[in-house]
């Protein structure tokens, strides 16, 4: 593990668990027992699941570079540091929904959590045509409580700065997310694909589409500028497992201080993502898709609920000082609020669906429609749509008019 | 110096500097005979001129306390680090309106920059009835390139993430303003003063102004949450030196990344409360008066030709990227910028007029204002101003409306 640049052997990184005692107690019994299996699923980082009689752990190692690209595309591995504080602020606030971290470890860019067992990736599940109706009520939960959590609303400002600082400094992470959703999409770059020559017209048109990147410039200058709460910072279907009764939310390794409506329109966006890519399906995917737009509304609305609910009853924070409105109405207050937030993450929705489009990481949802034409049309379905979120958020009011546009669309 | 509590003694100072090279040929000759000298105008700090053959430099201690209250309030020394650096950042893009610093000790915690001669406080300056027309026209461009040349229109996110995290970590020196700018008047407080009895009833009123309250808070959130720019943070009248042709600003250990309306909003709230104060002398202040007023115009009217200006010509951050609008015309998308940006800017006046007519730091400009009823008027004009600026700043579309507004009020 001295050379940066190599992923661990499977005898060093046993070696190294060993010695970590609460790890050991977790494993249980004899460390060269351990059985160790590399799942090779992180476009980013290394994966391995280690596993002893009284349980598994998840291993992360970051190589100094982009996995998927390889030793070309650098990336600093001390973005397990971020992930690591992420994971242990949010699960403060949240922790049936963040695998427990057992360590970290600095030099050799190690981060261990719980293994999630009978979990699966929620995409992948949205890709085999499967439906999970306590996801969203639960995604829901998941936003309002690390959002409110580590917002003004919830944290005096010295606790928050102390955080702000510290995530400030996750710069490389934030710059590929400044360049990917607001930015290389717009261009003629080398990392963009798509649906050619099918979609070839849409991105033309997309490059010279001056009301779409003002608005895209004006959700970068939220995004580079504000400070609302802790984010996940990636929260495509990708990042939440699911299981028969659960979720648990991973990789988060793009953690930073930001608009809040980043993580939930992100949220919102694969979930359309799902649903156009049903779309291409036949009859047989009706149910999904019904079971898609409905998870939009009952994500939205969800957060909206348990997001005025903690601001009623969890408000300790420097915002709306409680001794300034003793015997005063704040709900007319916090639903202006919450409105602002809805326009915000619809914007945000729509950007990521457009570089899920056009971009770098196009996501398995559409990728496994083998058929150009069928895959082309889904795909122009959700940019059309899209591009109406980044550009007139402020038409939609609820979420059931944002999922009739889509089937509109 | 190994006392923390303990101000410096002036050998100990002269010691000091004459061991930093740089410093010891600024001021030239035999450092035993350099004179040193207590100015005591400092609220927060000591502050000491040392003058030698060649110049005089400004010396600056940070007792581990705040200086007007004594050892009782604690503040951390750290603050001349903060300063220090919020000097060199804003030398970078304003070179001519901020003192060239010589050197910064984090032990002694000790700052020296030039002392400037020939220059006076501007608040003094407008207690005493002076005009000083070339004020506005250099605010105006001291506020655009600094506010411009540290936001994310001139910086990349890597630089601007790098600042903005380490002066996030100037925790103390912010919550001062969230408490004193945002919070404090609007409940009892044993450290709000007012022109009492005159003005009780207003102040109740103010504490029960829910409206009013509400739009405090507003900014407040936007205070905590925003990273616009590098702010001086306490941008007053006070922190301001003129001379008869150049101004000079000081002072900055508020310095934080924040909304830019907090920096323009303090100066027009500081104008504007000259503007009051100077009302109450009689018909010879008649000519101070309109120039305040024209200044008010001019601050803004100046502050936005220069910042969109600056926009049309030295755009390098990672805000609206260039590639991305070549040969589109950003004019309307700047104006609809500097739009908001007045609206923002106006409320944070407003906040900073209410708190220096009811807090702690009542401003020169009223308390030499013997008479306690002529006094009382003049800040309830000035009170009157106030609330409409916080509650309904959209209100103004141009400075001509609000200096109308404060003749009318």
């Amino acid at each position: 593990m001295t050379d940066p640049a190599a992923p661990t052997d499977p005898a060093a990184l046993l070696g190294h668990l060993a010695g970590h005692p609460a790890l050991a107690d977790r494993l249980g019994g004899d460390p060269a027992r351990w059985s160790v299996r590399e799942i090779g699923d992180g476009n980013v980082n290394f994966v391995y699941v280690v596993r002893g009689p009284n349980g598994a752990v998840c291993v992360k190692q970051a190589p100094p570079y982009v996995r998927v690209a390889g030793p070309s595309w650098a990336l600093t591995p001390r973005r397990v540091l971020f992930e690591h504080r992420a994971v242990v602020e949010h699960r403060l606030h949240a922790p049936e929904f963040v695998p427990k971290p057992w360590y970290v470890d600095a030099e050799s860019h190690l981060l261990a959590v719980d293994f999630l067992e009978g979990h699966t990736v929620m995409r992948g599940e949205l890709v085999d045509g499967a439906l999970h109706p306590h996801f969203a009520a639960q995604a829901a939960r998941y936003l309002a409580d690390t959002l409110f959590g580590t917002s003004d609303l919830a944290l005096t400002a010295t606790r928050k700065r102390e955080l702000a600082a510290f995530f400030e400094t996750n710069t490389a992470m934030c710059r590929i997310m400044e360049d990917m959703v607001f930015t290389e999409i717009y261009l003629p770059h080398p990392r963009n694909r798509w649906t050619s020559p099918e979609l070839d017209d849409d991105v033309r048109r997309l490059r010279d589409d001056t009301e779409l990147k003002l608005a895209v410039s004006r959700l970068k200058s939220r995004y580079l500028s504000s400070r609302d709460a802790l984010l996940h910072g990636d929260l495509h279907t990708g990042s939440i497992m699911v299981s028969a009764d659960g979720i648990a939310v991973i990789d988060q390794e793009f953690a930073c201080y930001g608009p809040m409506g980043f993580d939930i329109g992100t949220l919102l966006a694969h979930l359309l993502i799902g649903y156009f890519a049903a779309g291409a399906h036949g009859p047989e995917r009706a149910a999904q898709r019904a079971w898609l737009l409905s998870a939009v509304e009952e994500v939205w609305e969800g957060f909206r609920a348990r997001f005025a609910e903690l601001w009623r009853t969890r408000a300790a924070g420097d915002a709306y000082p409680a001794a300034l409105f003793d015997g005063v109405d704040l709900e007319p207050e916090r639903q202006r609020y919450l409105d602002a937030l809805f326009a915000e993450s619809l914007g945000f929705c729509g950007a990521e669906i457009l570089r899920r489009v056009i971009g770098f990481a196009r996501p398995d949802d559409f990728t496994t429609l083998k058929d150009p034409a069928t895959r082309a049309a889904a795909e122009r379905r959700a940019l059309a749509l899209a591009r109406s979120l980044v550009t007139e958020p402020g038409r939609y009011r609820t979420a059931a008019e944002v999922t009739e546009a889509a089937r509109q669309a």
